[in-house]
Protein backbone atom coordinates (compact mmCIF):
# COMPACT_ATOMS: atom_id res chain seq x y z
CA UNK A 1 0.00 0.00 0.00
CA UNK A 2 2.84 2.59 0.41
CA UNK A 3 4.28 3.77 -2.65
CA UNK A 4 8.22 3.97 -2.79
CA UNK A 5 8.05 7.72 -2.87
CA UNK A 6 6.59 8.54 0.49
CA UNK A 7 8.98 10.24 2.69
CA UNK A 8 10.24 9.54 5.78
CA UNK A 9 9.52 13.06 6.94
CA UNK A 10 5.17 12.28 6.31
CA UNK A 11 5.58 8.79 7.59
CA UNK A 12 6.50 10.58 11.06
CA UNK A 13 3.85 12.92 10.27
CA UNK A 14 1.38 10.05 10.08
CA UNK A 15 2.01 8.71 13.75
CA UNK A 16 1.32 12.32 14.53
CA UNK A 17 -1.96 12.86 12.89
CA UNK A 18 -3.18 9.75 13.79
CA UNK A 19 -2.07 10.50 17.61
CA UNK A 20 -4.77 13.38 17.45
CA UNK A 21 -7.47 12.20 15.46
CA UNK A 22 -7.71 9.53 18.38
CA UNK A 23 -7.97 12.83 20.36
CA UNK A 24 -10.64 14.33 17.72
CA UNK A 25 -12.70 11.13 18.23
CA UNK A 26 -12.65 10.75 21.47
CA UNK A 27 -13.64 13.87 21.91
CA UNK A 28 -16.66 13.65 19.81
CA UNK A 29 -16.02 15.27 16.25
CA UNK A 30 -16.89 13.06 13.22
CA UNK A 31 -15.42 15.50 10.71
CA UNK A 32 -12.01 16.95 10.65
CA UNK A 33 -10.48 19.78 8.35
CA UNK A 34 -6.90 20.13 7.16
CA UNK A 35 -7.18 23.29 8.97
CA UNK A 36 -8.16 21.70 12.48
CA UNK A 37 -5.35 18.67 12.14
CA UNK A 38 -2.75 21.54 11.04
CA UNK A 39 -3.61 23.80 13.66
CA UNK A 40 -2.86 20.97 16.78
CA UNK A 41 0.23 19.58 14.90
CA UNK A 42 1.67 22.95 14.56
CA UNK A 43 2.30 22.50 10.93
CA UNK A 44 0.68 24.33 7.61
CA UNK A 45 -2.88 22.80 6.38
CA UNK A 46 -1.72 22.59 2.90
CA UNK A 47 1.56 20.08 4.34
CA UNK A 48 -1.70 17.91 5.65
CA UNK A 49 -3.36 17.45 2.22
CA UNK A 50 -0.03 17.01 0.89
CA UNK A 51 0.82 14.19 3.13
CA UNK A 52 -3.38 12.47 2.61
CA UNK A 53 -2.47 12.91 -0.89
CA UNK A 54 0.13 10.36 -1.12
CA UNK A 55 -2.91 7.82 0.16
CA UNK A 56 -5.31 8.66 -2.07
CA UNK A 57 -7.26 10.67 0.96
CA UNK A 58 -8.61 13.77 -0.46
CA UNK A 59 -11.32 14.57 2.26
CA UNK A 60 -14.16 16.38 0.78
CA UNK A 61 -13.92 19.93 -0.18
CA UNK A 62 -15.73 22.63 2.41
CA UNK A 63 -16.79 19.28 4.73
CA UNK A 64 -13.54 17.68 5.71
CA UNK A 65 -12.25 14.14 6.26
CA UNK A 66 -14.21 11.53 8.26
CA UNK A 67 -11.82 10.80 11.42
CA UNK A 68 -12.75 7.45 11.29
CA UNK A 69 -12.06 6.40 7.45
CA UNK A 70 -9.29 8.41 8.37
CA UNK A 71 -8.07 6.81 11.52
CA UNK A 72 -8.61 3.45 9.47
CA UNK A 73 -6.59 4.25 6.48
CA UNK A 74 -3.72 5.63 8.39
CA UNK A 75 -3.74 2.66 10.66
CA UNK A 76 -2.95 0.24 7.59
CA UNK A 77 -0.46 2.83 6.21
CA UNK A 78 1.80 2.48 9.56
CA UNK A 79 0.90 -1.27 10.05
CA UNK A 80 -1.12 -0.81 13.49
CA UNK A 81 -3.82 -2.95 12.33
CA UNK A 82 -2.30 -5.95 13.15
CA UNK A 83 -1.41 -7.43 17.17
CA UNK A 84 2.11 -6.65 18.23
CA UNK A 85 3.46 -8.74 21.46
CA UNK A 86 6.27 -6.95 22.96
CA UNK A 87 8.59 -8.08 25.94
CA UNK A 88 9.67 -5.95 28.72
CA UNK A 89 12.99 -6.67 30.53
CA UNK A 90 13.22 -5.00 34.16
CA UNK A 91 10.35 -4.47 36.17
CA UNK A 92 11.76 -1.73 38.34
CA UNK A 93 9.69 1.43 38.89
CA UNK A 94 9.46 2.26 34.91
CA UNK A 95 8.71 -1.45 34.01
CA UNK A 96 6.00 -1.79 36.75
CA UNK A 97 4.34 1.44 35.78
CA UNK A 98 4.52 -0.04 31.94
CA UNK A 99 3.42 -3.43 33.31
CA UNK A 100 0.49 -2.18 35.06
CA UNK A 101 -0.53 0.63 32.60
CA UNK A 102 -4.27 -0.65 31.53
CA UNK A 103 -3.45 -0.84 27.73
CA UNK A 104 -1.48 0.96 25.21
CA UNK A 105 -2.87 4.13 23.24
CA UNK A 106 -2.63 2.34 20.20
CA UNK A 107 -4.29 -0.89 20.99
CA UNK A 108 -2.42 -3.00 18.60
CA UNK A 109 0.28 -3.50 21.57
CA UNK A 110 0.51 -5.62 24.38
CA UNK A 111 3.39 -6.56 26.76
CA UNK A 112 3.00 -10.61 26.89
CA UNK A 113 6.12 -11.17 27.93
CA UNK A 114 8.52 -9.63 31.44
CA UNK A 115 11.64 -10.53 32.76
CA UNK A 116 13.88 -9.64 35.24
CA UNK A 117 16.93 -11.10 37.35
CA UNK A 118 15.98 -10.76 41.10
CA UNK A 119 14.74 -13.58 42.63
CA UNK A 120 11.90 -12.06 44.63
CA UNK A 121 10.08 -10.81 41.99
CA UNK A 122 10.40 -14.22 39.46
CA UNK A 123 7.23 -16.10 39.65
CA UNK A 124 4.86 -13.61 40.11
CA UNK A 125 2.37 -12.14 38.34
CA UNK A 126 0.99 -8.95 37.09
CA UNK A 127 -2.05 -8.87 34.95
CA UNK A 128 -2.01 -11.80 32.79
CA UNK A 129 2.03 -11.48 32.51
CA UNK A 130 4.16 -13.69 34.85
CA UNK A 131 7.77 -12.81 35.51
CA UNK A 132 10.24 -14.74 33.95
CA UNK A 133 14.09 -15.16 34.95
CA UNK A 134 16.31 -13.27 32.72
CA UNK A 135 18.40 -15.19 31.54
CA UNK A 136 15.87 -17.83 29.70
CA UNK A 137 15.59 -14.62 27.84
CA UNK A 138 16.61 -15.07 24.65
CA UNK A 139 15.28 -18.28 24.16
CA UNK A 140 11.84 -17.49 25.25
CA UNK A 141 11.60 -14.53 23.44
CA UNK A 142 12.81 -15.78 20.09
CA UNK A 143 10.48 -19.30 20.48
CA UNK A 144 7.45 -16.50 21.26
CA UNK A 145 8.50 -14.78 17.94
CA UNK A 146 8.71 -11.72 20.00
CA UNK A 147 10.56 -8.65 17.95
CA UNK A 148 10.20 -6.28 20.12
CA UNK A 149 11.22 -5.07 23.29
CA UNK A 150 10.98 -2.85 26.05
CA UNK A 151 14.08 -2.13 28.20
CA UNK A 152 14.06 -0.73 31.50
CA UNK A 153 17.06 -2.19 33.26
CA UNK A 154 19.01 0.02 35.49
CA UNK A 155 21.94 1.60 33.84
CA UNK A 156 24.73 -0.60 35.17
CA UNK A 157 22.37 -3.72 34.23
CA UNK A 158 22.41 -2.48 30.25
CA UNK A 159 25.41 -3.65 28.64
CA UNK A 160 24.84 -6.85 29.92
CA UNK A 161 21.46 -7.40 29.10
CA UNK A 162 22.36 -5.70 25.88
CA UNK A 163 24.17 -9.20 25.17
CA UNK A 164 21.78 -11.41 25.88
CA UNK A 165 19.20 -9.60 24.12
CA UNK A 166 21.61 -9.76 20.65
CA UNK A 167 21.11 -13.69 21.17
CA UNK A 168 17.24 -12.82 20.51
CA UNK A 169 15.70 -12.35 17.35
CA UNK A 170 14.99 -9.09 17.54
CA UNK A 171 14.45 -6.19 15.09
CA UNK A 172 13.44 -3.30 17.51
CA UNK A 173 14.21 -2.17 21.12
CA UNK A 174 12.57 0.91 22.93
CA UNK A 175 15.48 1.53 25.78
CA UNK A 176 14.69 3.51 29.05
CA UNK A 177 18.68 2.80 29.52
CA UNK A 178 20.41 6.24 29.16
CA UNK A 179 23.56 3.88 27.45
CA UNK A 180 24.25 2.82 23.79
CA UNK A 181 23.36 -0.70 23.80
CA UNK A 182 26.01 -1.21 21.23
CA UNK A 183 23.50 -3.67 19.10
CA UNK A 184 23.58 -4.48 15.56
CA UNK A 185 22.92 -2.54 12.57
CA UNK A 186 20.03 -4.03 11.54
CA UNK A 187 18.30 -3.35 15.29
CA UNK A 188 16.22 -0.13 15.65
CA UNK A 189 16.89 1.26 19.22
CA UNK A 190 14.89 3.61 20.49
CA UNK A 191 16.20 5.68 23.49
CA UNK A 192 13.97 7.52 25.92
CA UNK A 193 16.33 9.38 28.04
CA UNK A 194 14.18 11.40 30.22
CA UNK A 195 17.13 13.13 31.85
CA UNK A 196 18.23 14.37 28.34
CA UNK A 197 14.80 15.33 27.32
CA UNK A 198 14.83 17.47 30.04
CA UNK A 199 17.50 18.87 29.96
CA UNK A 200 17.07 19.76 26.53
CA UNK A 201 13.82 21.37 27.17
CA UNK A 202 15.12 23.72 29.66
CA UNK A 203 18.54 24.60 27.47
CA UNK A 204 16.21 25.51 24.35
CA UNK A 205 13.57 26.91 26.82
CA UNK A 206 16.32 29.24 28.46
CA UNK A 207 17.77 30.17 24.69
CA UNK A 208 13.80 31.13 23.50
CA UNK A 209 13.43 33.54 26.63
CA UNK A 210 17.29 35.11 26.32
CA UNK A 211 16.42 35.85 23.02
CA UNK A 212 13.23 37.38 23.63
CA UNK A 213 14.25 39.97 26.51
CA UNK A 214 17.39 41.10 24.35
CA UNK B 1 29.64 31.20 25.69
CA UNK B 2 27.95 30.35 23.02
CA UNK B 3 28.52 31.57 19.84
CA UNK B 4 25.52 32.47 17.44
CA UNK B 5 26.80 30.63 14.56
CA UNK B 6 26.31 27.10 16.68
CA UNK B 7 23.60 25.04 14.36
CA UNK B 8 20.98 23.26 16.38
CA UNK B 9 22.18 20.01 14.80
CA UNK B 10 25.63 20.74 17.08
CA UNK B 11 23.77 21.27 20.40
CA UNK B 12 21.56 18.19 20.02
CA UNK B 13 24.71 16.12 19.49
CA UNK B 14 26.29 17.91 22.52
CA UNK B 15 23.65 15.92 24.78
CA UNK B 16 23.68 12.59 23.24
CA UNK B 17 28.11 12.95 23.36
CA UNK B 18 27.32 14.35 27.10
CA UNK B 19 25.27 10.90 27.86
CA UNK B 20 28.06 8.60 26.15
CA UNK B 21 31.13 10.53 27.89
CA UNK B 22 29.00 10.10 31.36
CA UNK B 23 29.09 6.25 30.44
CA UNK B 24 32.32 6.15 29.20
CA UNK B 25 33.94 7.37 32.67
CA UNK B 26 31.62 4.87 34.59
CA UNK B 27 33.59 2.44 33.32
CA UNK B 28 36.40 3.19 34.00
CA UNK B 29 37.82 5.40 30.87
CA UNK B 30 40.07 8.58 31.58
CA UNK B 31 40.31 9.60 27.59
CA UNK B 32 38.60 8.88 24.93
CA UNK B 33 39.40 9.83 20.73
CA UNK B 34 36.79 11.42 18.63
CA UNK B 35 36.44 7.72 16.91
CA UNK B 36 35.19 5.99 19.89
CA UNK B 37 32.86 8.75 20.67
CA UNK B 38 31.64 8.60 16.82
CA UNK B 39 31.69 5.03 17.33
CA UNK B 40 28.62 4.89 19.74
CA UNK B 41 26.85 7.99 18.35
CA UNK B 42 26.74 6.17 15.13
CA UNK B 43 28.38 9.31 13.02
CA UNK B 44 31.57 10.47 10.92
CA UNK B 45 34.71 11.12 14.05
CA UNK B 46 35.03 14.46 11.56
CA UNK B 47 31.72 15.66 12.55
CA UNK B 48 32.75 15.14 16.11
CA UNK B 49 35.63 17.00 16.25
CA UNK B 50 33.74 19.62 14.40
CA UNK B 51 30.86 20.13 16.93
CA UNK B 52 33.93 20.40 19.22
CA UNK B 53 35.80 22.47 17.71
CA UNK B 54 32.85 25.41 18.19
CA UNK B 55 33.73 25.47 21.73
CA UNK B 56 37.49 25.27 21.24
CA UNK B 57 37.68 21.39 22.34
CA UNK B 58 40.36 20.50 20.19
CA UNK B 59 41.78 17.47 22.12
CA UNK B 60 45.43 16.65 21.83
CA UNK B 61 46.32 15.21 18.42
CA UNK B 62 46.92 11.33 18.64
CA UNK B 63 45.62 10.91 22.44
CA UNK B 64 42.16 12.29 22.39
CA UNK B 65 40.36 14.49 24.82
CA UNK B 66 40.05 14.58 28.69
CA UNK B 67 36.53 13.35 29.50
CA UNK B 68 36.30 15.04 32.75
CA UNK B 69 37.52 18.45 31.26
CA UNK B 70 34.86 17.58 28.24
CA UNK B 71 31.97 16.91 30.71
CA UNK B 72 32.75 19.80 32.46
CA UNK B 73 32.89 22.05 29.23
CA UNK B 74 29.61 20.34 27.89
CA UNK B 75 27.61 20.84 31.38
CA UNK B 76 28.38 24.58 31.09
CA UNK B 77 27.73 25.21 27.21
CA UNK B 78 24.11 23.05 27.83
CA UNK B 79 23.50 24.80 31.19
CA UNK B 80 23.52 21.67 33.12
CA UNK B 81 25.79 23.48 35.78
CA UNK B 82 22.72 24.46 37.87
CA UNK B 83 20.27 23.26 39.89
CA UNK B 84 17.02 22.82 37.99
CA UNK B 85 13.55 22.03 40.32
CA UNK B 86 11.60 20.13 38.60
CA UNK B 87 7.48 19.96 39.27
CA UNK B 88 5.67 16.51 38.63
CA UNK B 89 1.95 16.89 38.11
CA UNK B 90 -0.18 13.41 38.15
CA UNK B 91 1.33 10.78 40.71
CA UNK B 92 -0.29 7.85 38.79
CA UNK B 93 2.05 4.76 37.49
CA UNK B 94 4.53 6.68 35.55
CA UNK B 95 4.54 9.38 38.10
CA UNK B 96 5.10 7.30 41.23
CA UNK B 97 7.70 5.88 39.14
CA UNK B 98 9.54 8.89 38.75
CA UNK B 99 9.19 10.14 41.68
CA UNK B 100 10.31 7.02 43.51
CA UNK B 101 13.16 7.12 40.62
CA UNK B 102 16.73 7.77 43.40
CA UNK B 103 18.35 10.26 40.37
CA UNK B 104 17.87 11.41 37.34
CA UNK B 105 21.12 10.91 35.57
CA UNK B 106 21.75 14.77 35.11
CA UNK B 107 22.29 15.64 38.36
CA UNK B 108 21.19 19.05 38.12
CA UNK B 109 17.69 18.12 38.39
CA UNK B 110 15.38 17.39 41.31
CA UNK B 111 11.47 17.14 41.01
CA UNK B 112 10.72 19.34 44.29
CA UNK B 113 6.88 19.39 44.21
CA UNK B 114 4.04 17.04 43.06
CA UNK B 115 0.86 17.25 43.00
CA UNK B 116 -2.40 15.16 42.29
CA UNK B 117 -6.45 15.16 42.34
CA UNK B 118 -7.05 12.19 44.47
CA UNK B 119 -7.69 12.57 48.04
CA UNK B 120 -5.95 9.56 49.04
CA UNK B 121 -2.75 10.77 47.38
CA UNK B 122 -2.34 14.25 48.57
CA UNK B 123 -0.29 14.68 52.18
CA UNK B 124 1.12 11.42 51.32
CA UNK B 125 5.44 11.83 51.41
CA UNK B 126 7.32 10.41 48.65
CA UNK B 127 11.15 10.46 49.87
CA UNK B 128 11.47 14.34 50.19
CA UNK B 129 8.61 15.43 48.46
CA UNK B 130 4.69 16.20 49.93
CA UNK B 131 2.25 15.27 47.16
CA UNK B 132 0.14 18.46 46.97
CA UNK B 133 -3.83 18.91 45.58
CA UNK B 134 -3.42 19.91 42.03
CA UNK B 135 -6.10 22.82 42.75
CA UNK B 136 -3.19 25.00 44.03
CA UNK B 137 -0.47 24.48 41.50
CA UNK B 138 -0.29 27.17 39.54
CA UNK B 139 0.03 29.45 42.16
CA UNK B 140 2.45 27.17 44.32
CA UNK B 141 4.24 26.76 41.35
CA UNK B 142 4.67 30.40 40.57
CA UNK B 143 5.45 30.77 44.09
CA UNK B 144 8.41 28.42 43.94
CA UNK B 145 10.01 29.70 40.74
CA UNK B 146 9.97 26.45 39.22
CA UNK B 147 9.57 26.90 35.08
CA UNK B 148 9.52 22.70 34.55
CA UNK B 149 6.84 20.60 34.77
CA UNK B 150 6.41 16.98 34.22
CA UNK B 151 2.97 16.36 33.26
CA UNK B 152 2.43 12.42 34.05
CA UNK B 153 -1.49 12.61 33.75
CA UNK B 154 -3.95 9.92 32.59
CA UNK B 155 -4.93 11.73 28.77
CA UNK B 156 -8.40 12.55 29.90
CA UNK B 157 -7.43 14.92 32.44
CA UNK B 158 -4.45 16.31 30.35
CA UNK B 159 -6.42 19.12 28.77
CA UNK B 160 -7.92 20.13 32.21
CA UNK B 161 -4.59 20.02 33.30
CA UNK B 162 -3.15 22.28 30.94
CA UNK B 163 -5.34 24.82 31.22
CA UNK B 164 -4.04 24.86 34.80
CA UNK B 165 -0.95 25.01 33.85
CA UNK B 166 -1.51 27.61 31.69
CA UNK B 167 -1.93 29.88 34.91
CA UNK B 168 1.51 28.74 35.82
CA UNK B 169 4.63 30.65 34.75
CA UNK B 170 6.35 27.98 32.86
CA UNK B 171 8.57 27.68 30.43
CA UNK B 172 8.75 23.71 29.58
CA UNK B 173 6.18 20.77 29.89
CA UNK B 174 7.09 17.41 29.25
CA UNK B 175 4.45 15.57 28.75
CA UNK B 176 3.34 11.79 28.94
CA UNK B 177 0.02 12.59 27.76
CA UNK B 178 -0.67 11.75 24.14
CA UNK B 179 -2.77 14.46 23.55
CA UNK B 180 -1.52 17.63 22.42
CA UNK B 181 -1.87 20.33 25.01
CA UNK B 182 -2.61 23.86 23.44
CA UNK B 183 -0.48 25.89 25.68
CA UNK B 184 1.10 28.87 24.16
CA UNK B 185 3.62 28.64 21.56
CA UNK B 186 6.30 30.78 24.73
CA UNK B 187 5.91 26.75 26.23
CA UNK B 188 8.61 24.32 25.10
CA UNK B 189 6.13 21.13 25.08
CA UNK B 190 8.14 17.52 24.68
CA UNK B 191 5.62 14.79 24.28
CA UNK B 192 7.06 11.13 25.15
CA UNK B 193 3.58 8.93 23.71
CA UNK B 194 5.12 5.39 24.21
CA UNK B 195 2.94 3.93 22.29
CA UNK B 196 3.71 6.08 19.23
CA UNK B 197 7.57 5.20 19.66
CA UNK B 198 6.90 1.37 19.47
CA UNK B 199 4.51 1.80 16.50
CA UNK B 200 7.44 4.07 14.93
CA UNK B 201 9.91 1.15 16.06
CA UNK B 202 8.00 -1.47 14.17
CA UNK B 203 7.03 0.74 11.10
CA UNK B 204 10.83 1.41 10.44
CA UNK B 205 11.90 -2.05 11.09
CA UNK B 206 9.70 -3.77 9.31
CA UNK B 207 10.32 -1.24 6.10
CA UNK B 208 13.94 -2.24 6.92
CA UNK B 209 13.45 -5.63 6.84
CA UNK B 210 11.62 -5.60 3.77
CA UNK B 211 13.72 -3.95 2.21
CA UNK B 212 16.57 -6.63 2.99
CA UNK B 213 14.82 -9.69 2.47
CA UNK B 214 13.85 -7.94 -1.34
Amino acid sequence: MIAKHVPNETIDRLFKYFRCLTCFLREGNDIVSSKELAEVCHIKPAMVRKDFSYFGELGTRGVGYDIVDLISNIRKILKLDRKINVALVGIGNIGSALLEHSSFELDGFGITMAFDNDPSKIGKTVGTVTIEDVTSMPERIRSMGIHLVILAVPENAATKVAKLLKKADLKSILSFAPCELGMQDDIQVTCIDLSVEMARLVYYSSVEYREKVV
